[in-house]
């Protein structure tokens, strides 16, 4: 690993504090092939446990994050670590998925940029940041490498594998790829396949991207701190946090107020701010210092590419090769991922005969509600991994 | 009127085919003062009128455009117009806004960039276009601007002031400014405020077009051909896009279909399409062709700072002026202006004890519903000015 310095983007680099992380490579003689005919190598998947894996290896959980998660779900910030895991609440000793008695691991997905390769990680053929070099990836690439990190920690099958938005599509092909490691499975608020609207956003939030220009085709990294595509990165991410939350939730926070800068002016301007451009702005900012703009688009179109279907002779057909337990949560208000589609895909999933479960989180909050009501969330899991333990 | 060119804008120009349009300009020697304080001199107002005022200047209707409209609701597209008008199946002879029977005029809003006083007309100190120099504007502007044509045209009284999403707004304000003057109102799909979530739309499309380096600060005038704010417009615009149509009428419309374009590569490709990406990339570059970016900004900002309660001891006490009779319209599957705010419209239009009606358009198109259906916007509109008439 080299410790090539990414002044331009807010992806982890090898020189940095890991944290918790822990580092699994693929050695260069197994290159990586994905979806779209590119290979990868000296591809490594970043991760972080909790918990004790136990004697037949049975008690095994993996976590999936979302968009632009990373591998830190519980844990505190240090170091590394900027900020709390993103499920700290669910994930931890006597929470709701409980360390104390399940081994669970979350990795940083393919393509992320905080640990595993992604497009700021170094090509091995000259060091420098894949950038525009990149392949595309879907999210069968994610689950294909996070099976070789499974490999590599001696685990057969996942008592569960459990994830929300796009960690509930890895869910979802984890059990359609490989039937017989996965025990259960617990997809959150996300989708079969991406739907045209989904898609119209991710499109959109690309866009934005491309159009900034400090994104430079792709070949950033090398810019002066500040010169990278910051703007196009941040308005890409306002898009889709009005997406993750909901019409009632933004006027029960925000209404009309205005912030007090804009308040002190006598007169209206074009870019005075209310209460909710602040806030957008602030989660515009807030992702920029943290995240990778090649890193998201690459995500981002793994998402639109989402299709359990594909090359399987259509979705129900996928569908059917699910045959373990599952219990589906799906949110009230969620405009991005609506509840509709969970309820589908419960139906979907109970098509072969498996234990089929559904819950619903009735929440204001939009779809971001599985990231902010942990007892809701979290309550519904702690039952369901009792009862996958109980039945072994 | 100076016929400067304005290569990189969408913007009609003065010496442009006028089509139907007319033009009222205000004399200079009296001033418009908007509302940010700003003062505007040589203010022209475009519009059209079709069918006859009657001797008693009672069978006058009022046609407020939404965002991008202009003023040619009714008519064939001919040098001037390239499309047919927006609502030119409601509006005409024999038709639901019958112009054998009522005369009826449609303006360019103030700020617009179709023949009305905005960013890329001519500022009276050099004749150079305005571009950052224009004022923010707000809807009690225009609807201040329209009544000048008003009085102009000889109107003391409209029989029906009616108009659907921004349209709908300037119908508010006419009749909580004018109630004398407006007989009858017909707010459709709109909102009595713009709220948090419809702001955060808004703030996302004004940011990627100020991303634009083509945008230039708002002085873009000068700009070559296609060096203008073209893919900043273009994305706004695909933000509106989204919001104008449903989940629903994507998934029916595109689904997951790829663009044929995109169908015979072999691999995925990050700027690949699906038929969606299509449907919105034609619909950006559609904008770009008729609208000028600036203009596009001033009228997304004037939507935003919308609220009839505003210095007028707030939203219901503004809500109590109104004294005529109305009809609201509210659509089913409407994600920008929901559904509920239509309801609450309704209701508050119902406080001074005017007759007050509310049709509901069960529509899978979302928004723009109202620019589709016109029988189920029509026939209640059409019945509606029927009961007014009769009434007196």
């Amino acid at each position: 690993m080299t410790s090539e310095p990414h002044p331009a983007t807010g992806a982890w680099r090898a020189g940095d504090p890991p944290g918790d992380r822990r580092f699994f490579s693929f050695a260069t003689d197994h290159p990586f092939a994905v979806e779209d005919g590119s290979v990868l190598r000296d591809v490594t998947v970043a991760y972080e446990t909790w918990g004790t894996l136990n004697d037949d290896a049975s008690n095994a959980v993996l976590i999936c994050h979302a968009w632009t998660g990373d591998s830190h779900a519980s844990g505190r910030a240090k170091p590394g670590h900027p900020t709390p895991g993103w499920w700290d609440d669910v994930v931890g000793p006597g929470r709701y998925i409980d360390t104390d008695r399940w081994f669970v691991v979350c990795s940083n997905v393919l393509g992320g940029c905080q640990g595993s390769t992604g497009p700021a990680s170094p090509h091995p053929d000259d060091g420098r940041p894949y950038g525009s070099r990149f392949p595309v990836l879907t999210i069968r690439d994610m689950v294909r490498a996070q099976a070789k990190l499974t490999a590599h920690l001696g685990i057969v099958q996942w008592a569960s594998v459990i994830g929300g938005s796009m960690g509930g599509m890895q869910v979802l092909e984890w059990a359609i790829t490989y039937p017989s490691r996965v025990r259960s499975i617990v997809p959150i608020a996300t989708c079969m396949q991406a739907s045209a609207q989904q898609i119209a956003w991710g499109t959109i939030g690309r866009q934005a991207i491309r159009l900034d220009p400090g994104w430079r085709g792709g070949d950033y990294y090398d810019a002066a701190p500040g010169e990278g595509p910051a703007e196009g990165l941040a308005i890409a991410r306002q898009v889709a946090q009005v997406t993750f939350r909901s019409d009632n939730a933004f006027t029960e926070r925000f209404g009309r107020n205005l912030t007090d800068r804009a308040r002190v002016g006598d007169t209206f301007g074009l870019w005075q701010e209310f209460e909710v451009e602040r806030y957008l702005h602030y989660h515009g900012e807030k992702l920029v210092r943290r995240f990778d703009a090649n890193s998201y688009l690459v995500i981002a179109k793994a998402m639109d590419l989402h299709d359990v279907g594909r090359g399987r002779g259509g979705l129900e057909t996928a569908m059917r090769r699910i045959t373990m337990p599952n219990l589906t949560i799906g949110i009230t208000s969620d405009i991005l991922y609506p509840e509709y589609q969970q309820v589908q895909m419960r139906y979907m999933l109970g098509l072969a005969g498996a234990p089929n479960e559904y819950v619903q989180i009735d929440s204001p909050h939009g779809h971001d509600a599985f990231l902010i009501h942990f007892d809701r969330v979290g309550e519904p899991i702690a039952a369901f991994l009792d009862r996958v333990d109980r039945n072994g």
